[in-house]
């Protein structure tokens, strides 16, 4: 194989391994970070050929990413329980059930807060990085390939690094990346980001390559990512969303183009960015985590002028579309660690409109993002916290019901609370939008029941509150003892409706 | 009189009116913008007077603050109905009270937010801002007094201006502010503070004359601070702190000068800073909000050799110790705006160790810190959001039980959340310290309840804990339907405790 325009150090040539020999050094209780971030970027083989041997030789490693990984990797690991803790975000269905079971342990926590708790040593050594890259450079620096995510943090930490060369990677990403190392607390100087298109860094991770143990060459593209395509609900959710940024527009609060945008992924953030091509919004900016097909299909309409963030991941179609032609996007497109695309400083000095999903809300607009029945993890809290505290407009997104109506996302007290009613500037489902900003507790419960809640659950909601604010009072009305009566009525009952409604 | 030295501008003694005629000109459904935060630098004359006023004549304002006020004016605004809305924080009982009865709005904010909001026009404009000065310069400069708080905001986005130049206060204070203005989000450039005793902006709020409508002259000391003396468990819990940041210099991850110290109120905080004094820490800094009585005996000691704040809030006998010699500080103290003292940028960049209080915390690190029973509004959530989520050290105290042992501040579930568990990386009660970081839900259950619960609670707190994961598991386990079961039991039986205990 010809090596040379990847490994562009030449004694670099000499670390090559198999997957095999590089997963054989790690050792039963290390730590490990991995790149990948939304199943973009993530080192592939090594950790499969990690799997491969628990199988044999069961083991225990802990594992830290950017944030979920593709190739089914938290699945594999999962299965031969080869994982003891794993940070700060994962979205696979073995996994989170071994987790939900306690066998093994998970850490949720903001993306932007991982790469300080490197900093501050709180969880000891990363034993080893393991890093996707397009490329070393002659000057010894990793270009990674379609995120970032925690791969500075990881090899500045690590005692060794294990670098995946990638070939099956589009080598036009090299150039798109800003690596820019923050430094220690206390003596830090500002990050000197004032627009969604500056880059202040470096297109590489620099490494020491003493501390690289080994290189090995892979050919292997990413999870396609899956989306679903927008559905008559989330087509409301985006629906309400454009009108209320038009009204924002209107009275002067916002410009026609807007603040950067961030968004979660998935169906309601693809139907939102969607909508927006079609509407009057011009010069639009993106800062934010991951980019999926939509902020491609925006670029391209010449509606988004420029899009930052932390990954590039793509559904199958997409991918062969846009990675031939990436060149095109050049000067359009930045790549930055997770804990820049996701930095308070940043999005509240860019003042960001944040759009996330909920799992569900209370009415007075906590939000819960990641338990089920207050129990059971979904996900993680992932950016969400990052963006919504910070933003200048924190938009939570939920369609009002799951499972065919039986559950209401609008509860009278969420089962958990991931973000406090003072980070919850609006709230949507498909039935409206509640603008809560400026509001008190009781005027928002009004707000949310009318404008959010499914006429299922809307007397209902309103029953609550209005026996709470009778029968309790206070700043924030409740009745502790039937907060979460709905979940057990859905538990025992199959649904949260209460008994009369059922019958009808 | 002679204002000469008060209003360096001469055509600005032409403004100067009492406080009823400055009071007069306030009408019913106004906006007012206070000068004040924790009793210090409040606007005490025409806000008294507006009282005064409202007694014959039934009227209601907004009433927006930096946080809470001095000279009984919130209660005494509370005793008339005055208020409509008020935002972000208060600590009256008068007022609290009419909060919680539905007679007033309150709206409680993290306390660097209001002047975002002000920013983008959430709430309308501001009619009058209504500040305390120590004088207005040639230049025409507001000099604050002994708080900045959210003046600045308020005098930009107020239609009118009226100053109350307040000849009680230390002339000494003049030079002590640093007044920077952030700029709008998106065209702003980075806060260029990078060291506690950096100055970045000026010494006074540039107002245009024009807009000044009337000066009052005031002659009233601020309402002193009434700071309790630290008790046996507010020392336990000072003594559990400085032993646990011993540790982490031990173990170097903090140095001998540890990182700027931001601590809430109160008396703690002020045992902790005492506890301080024969540490082996020297060269302190403080960032934070409310310099008290314990932070200038710091600097007297020469422990602490920079404080920057938002307001200086002292005992009776500390005023009279420290103001006459408030020169010999100028160039130790900074009391800068309260979205700087409380910027996410700022904090995060300095790394601050951040202490504050809790009500309430649950068994998996969830903070309450404003509602009584889930239901009844304290103070506010105040700067304690700002600090926690983006300190190096995310700090809560809380005394393990109140009420003689008939509430456990440790809980299944908090009533309310302030601070998710994702924010909280250490908690302290007098019995013990909990080391959070790094840990998963299950894991910070068992550091919380065995270091952190009275033994009275213990048992219960590991009975529900230990069924709640044999008997629904999940990542979070709970209990839904017995998760707030401790608030009915009190309710019913005065205590938290359960029958059997209560009737040994
Ligand atoms: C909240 C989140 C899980 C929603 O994901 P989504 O794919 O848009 O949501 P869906 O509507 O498809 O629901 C996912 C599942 O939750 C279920 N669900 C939805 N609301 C529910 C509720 N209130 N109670 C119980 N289950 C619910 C759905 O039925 C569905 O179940 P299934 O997988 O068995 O079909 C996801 O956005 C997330 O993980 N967010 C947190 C992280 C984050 O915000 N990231 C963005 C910035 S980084
Ligand atoms: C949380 C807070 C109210 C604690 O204040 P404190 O004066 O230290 O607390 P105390 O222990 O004296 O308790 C205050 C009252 O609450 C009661 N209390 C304490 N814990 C309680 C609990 N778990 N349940 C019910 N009541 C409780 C006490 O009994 C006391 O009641 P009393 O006034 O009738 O005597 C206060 O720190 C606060 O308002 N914090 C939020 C804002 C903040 O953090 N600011 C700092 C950064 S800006």
């Amino acid at each position: 194989m010809n090596t040379q325009d990847k490994l562009r150090n030449p004694h670099l040539s000499e670390k090559i391994v198999t997957d095999q020999i590089a997963a054989s050094w790690i050792k039963d209780g290390m730590t490990l970070g991995l790149s990948g971030f939304t199943r973009a970027g993530d080192a592939k083989a090594v950790p499969t050929a990690l799997v491969e041997r628990a199988k044999a030789e069961p083991m225990k490693v802990n594992v830290f990413t950017g944030a979920s990984l593709g190739s089914d990797i938290d699945k594999k690991m999962a299965e031969v329980d080869l994982v003891n803790k794993r940070l700060p975000f994962q979205v696979d269905k073995t996994m989170r059930n071994k987790i939900n079971t306690g066998q093994m342990w998970f850490i949720d926590q903001h993306l932007s807060h991982t790469a300080e708790a490197l900093r501050q040593e709180v969880f000891g050594e990363i034993d080893f990085a393991i890093i996707e890259a397009i490329a070393i450079t002659e000057d010894n620096r990793i270009i990674p390939t379609t995120s970032v995510g925690n791969s500075a943090a990881f090899v500045n930490h690590a005692k060794e690094v294990i670098v995946e060369i990638n070939t099956a990677q589009p080598a036009a990403l090299e150039g798109m990346h800003d690596i820019y190392e923050l430094g220690e607390q206390g003596s830090r100087v500002p990050i000197p980001l004032t627009d969604s298109s500056d880059r202040i860094g470096e297109t590489g991770i620099a490494v020491d390559p003493d501390k690289i143990r080994g290189i090995v060459f892979t050919n292997q593209e990413d999870s396609p990512s899956t989306v679903t395509p927008p559905d008559d609900d989330t087509e409301k959710i985006a629906n309400h969303l454009i009108a209320f940024l038009e009204k924002e527009n209107d009275e002067g609060r916002l410009p026609k183009t807007l603040a950067p945008l961030q968004s979660g992924i998935g169906t309601v953030a693809n139907a939102v960015f969607s909508g927006l091509k079609n509407s009057r919004f011009t010069d639009l900016e993106v800062y934010s985590e991951v980019l999926q097909d939509s902020v491609f299909d925006l670029l391209d309409a010449g509606k988004v002028k420029m899009a930052s963030g932390c990954s590039i991941t793509l559904s199958e179609d997409k991918m062969n579309d846009v990675f031939p032609r990436l060149d095109d996007y050049k000067d359009r497109l930045v790549l930055r660690a997770q804990e820049l695309s996701n930095h308070p400083e940043v999005i509240r000095r860019l003042g960001l409109i944040s759009i996330n999903t909920a799992v569900e809300a209370d009415i007075y607009g906590n939000v819960n993002s990641t338990h089920v029945q207050g129990t059971k993890m979904m996900n993680g809290i992932g950016g969400s916290g990052d963006f919504a505290r910070n933003a200048r407009l924190g938009i939570f997104v939920t369609k009002s019901i799951a499972k065919n109506g039986d559950i209401s996302s609008i509860v009278p007290f969420v089962s958990h609370v991931d973000h406090t009613e003072h980070d919850v500037d609006v709230l949507i489902t498909e039935h409206g939008l509640a603008d809560l900003r400026g509001l008190a507790p009781k005027e928002r419960a009004k707000e949310i029941i009318t404008n959010c809640a499914d006429p299922l659950y809307k007397e209902q909601l309103l029953s609550y509150f209005d026996r709470a604010v009778e029968q309790v009072g206070g700043h924030t009305p409740h009745l502790l003892q039937e907060a979460f009566a709905w979940y057990k009525n859905f538990d025992e009952h199959g649904t949260m409706r209460e008994r009369e409604l059922v019958m009808n």
